[in-house]
């Protein structure tokens, strides 16, 4: 039986401390932050903590063979960053874990900081606390962020009502055509040639896409503080799959307009190349990071009004039926059929 | 570039989840356990919120091929309650995140969340959230533990001053022994059968030492409450690492007397047969989550009062000195010699 803290066993331990000392200055509520058994936050007013931990592994989450180390700091910040928004609060501290193999150099993980702190630069959330240790396999990192609301005020899974109208900010689909693009994609050979190319500024905007996702922040706590929502989560598994958990844990069902999802200019033209259907990249594409959440009908005017005026896009994309009436999709030819079970097929 | 969230790449996820629901009951102040974006927990009084996070890695921290699931859970949990010890703060909430390889089975993953709540239950902490992920090679565990004070009370690293004198809980060493004895050693065989073999009650005690530490959260809580401690840190790195975090944090030396470290019967035993000098055991063995802690001198006679009133053990062995001192030793025939720089040597 073995299990130990590593925390010595490789040299660049000191210099990652600095790294992070360097990156954990400042926080007017942070008692203190690294260099204790534990960090400390002082708590007042009464208040909603929310904390959301990822686990992401080298092989399985990202390739360091096709990404970057700043991109994977970045995208795994922004994706904790969007558990946040989807419970409309402000985030605030971050902790993070890293195992590091010893052939990863400290220049790359400073570059990993680098992105982690660039994403949450970006929403003035501060860095608390971690771990780093050692790895026999693979660069392993554990992000734990905390955000805060006003207490009794948060959007959860669970409230969504049967009527209630069914909304998503922005576009669906551009992270995984980005994707696609990255790594060679999909298309059959005899396809290529016959259509029309992705312009670069298309090419660019769906890749960046991909790899500079935008948690919904802003407009997650718009949707909280002016009660708008009933029920709100992040898409990070594609709508199919997420759209399931807000059924779930609010036992209702669903109806989807296929032809009202919102699909970029770029992103029709990508699938339009490829030969798929755009809605199809909305459904199974993961990691939009976008937010769906749920709005009473009598809601609906006041919130596309507020949303025009504060610059947010917000498309209304379907209804809550009732629980025995499944999630269904309407196709623009009016028939309906049950959504498929498939998620987002993670890395392999 | 990619980096994904593969929260179902794993058939056993359901399982997990169902797992961890099962273990997530009840919590108070707790609005919003497992099943949404992120765990919520309610905060009105003032205080001050601990969190410390912990990540461990197969093959670094632990070996299941000598260890079993329950036992790594166990302790890992134990690792993160005495970081919170540490602190004076009560333990409330942990959160999980596990990446699991393909070869582990779902049975072994049970245990060792049996093992991780075992250690929980026995201080009241609720799991309230985590992650799970595929992972390509070997089990990683991600470990957030969250504690409260009162605020404006808790202690830290920092604290120590010139003339404090130097405390540890417990009995010091045990752990490497236990471990020593457990992976066969390092008993040179000519000495093996020249000495007494340990009696069985003894080798039960240092393995269990080892297995089933304890993290000292009542003597940690008692210090914090009563304002009887300056600083205060879990021994997990050892004698020689832990107090040169105090003496780095508090800008100060220390002046150690060997023989007054507290060594158990077993540990004496262990070490005699072994032909080690038991302190060596204790100022280099990791992970008797034990607690060291300052206390000023006119404070001594009422910490040890109050210390045998409760039935804890504490033993003065040594004071704090100027910065300009160092960390020093002295032996039992009076010389003088620098602490060597060595800290615990985790697994290769």
């Amino acid at each position: 039986m073995v299990l130990r803290k590593a925390k010595h066993t490789i040299q660049e331990f000191a210099l990652i401390r600095a790294i992070e000392r360097r990156f954990a200055r400042g926080a007017s509520r942070l008692v203190r932050g690294i260099g204790d058994d534990a960090a400390v936050i002082a708590a007042s007013p009464p208040m909603w903590w929310h904390l959301t931990t990822d686990l992401l592994a080298e092989g399985v989450h990202f390739d360091l063979n096709t990404a970057s180390p700043k991109s994977v700091g970045y995208r795994a910040a922004m994706a904790n960053l969007s558990d946040i928004a989807a419970m409309g609060a402000v985030p605030r501290y971050l902790l993070t874990s890293l195992a590091i193999p010893k052939t990863l150099k400290s220049a790359h993980i400073y570059e990993l900081y680098e992105g982690l702190m660039k994403a949450c630069r970006l929403h003035g959330v501060r860095l608390i606390g971690g771990d780093t240790s050692a790895s026999k396999a693979g660069l392993f990192l554990s992000i734990t962020l905390i955000g805060t609301t006003a207490a009794r005020r948060a959007l959860f899974r669970h409230g969504a009502h049967v009527g209630d109208r069914i909304y998503v900010t922005g576009t669906l689909g551009d992270s995984l055509a980005g994707l696609q693009l990255l790594t060679g994609g999909k298309t059959p050979r005899s396809t290529r040639r016959k259509r029309a190319r992705l312009s670069q500024s298309q090419r660019h905007f769906l890749v960046n896409r991909h790899l500079h996702p935008t948690a919904r922040l802003a407009e997650g706590q718009w949707l909280n503080n002016a009660r708008l929502a009933t029920a709100a989560i992040d898409l990070s598994d594609g709508l199919s799959g997420d759209l399931r958990h807000i059924c779930e844990e609010s036992r209702v069902g669903a109806e989807l307009d296929l032809g009202k999802i919102p699909i970029s200019t770029a992103c029709r033209a990508y699938a339009e190349r490829h030969r798929l259907q755009p809605a199809q990249l909305a459904l199974t594409g993961g990691e939009d990071y976008e937010l769906l959440f749920t709005v009473p009908s009598k809601k609906q005017s006041t919130i596309e009004r507020q949303a025009r005026a504060r610059g947010y896009r917000v498309t209304c994309i379907g209804t809550i039926r009732p629980h025995r009436f499944g999630i269904q999709m309407t196709s623009s030819d009016g028939t309906r059929r049950p959504i498929p079970m498939t998620s987002y097929e993670h890395f392999r």
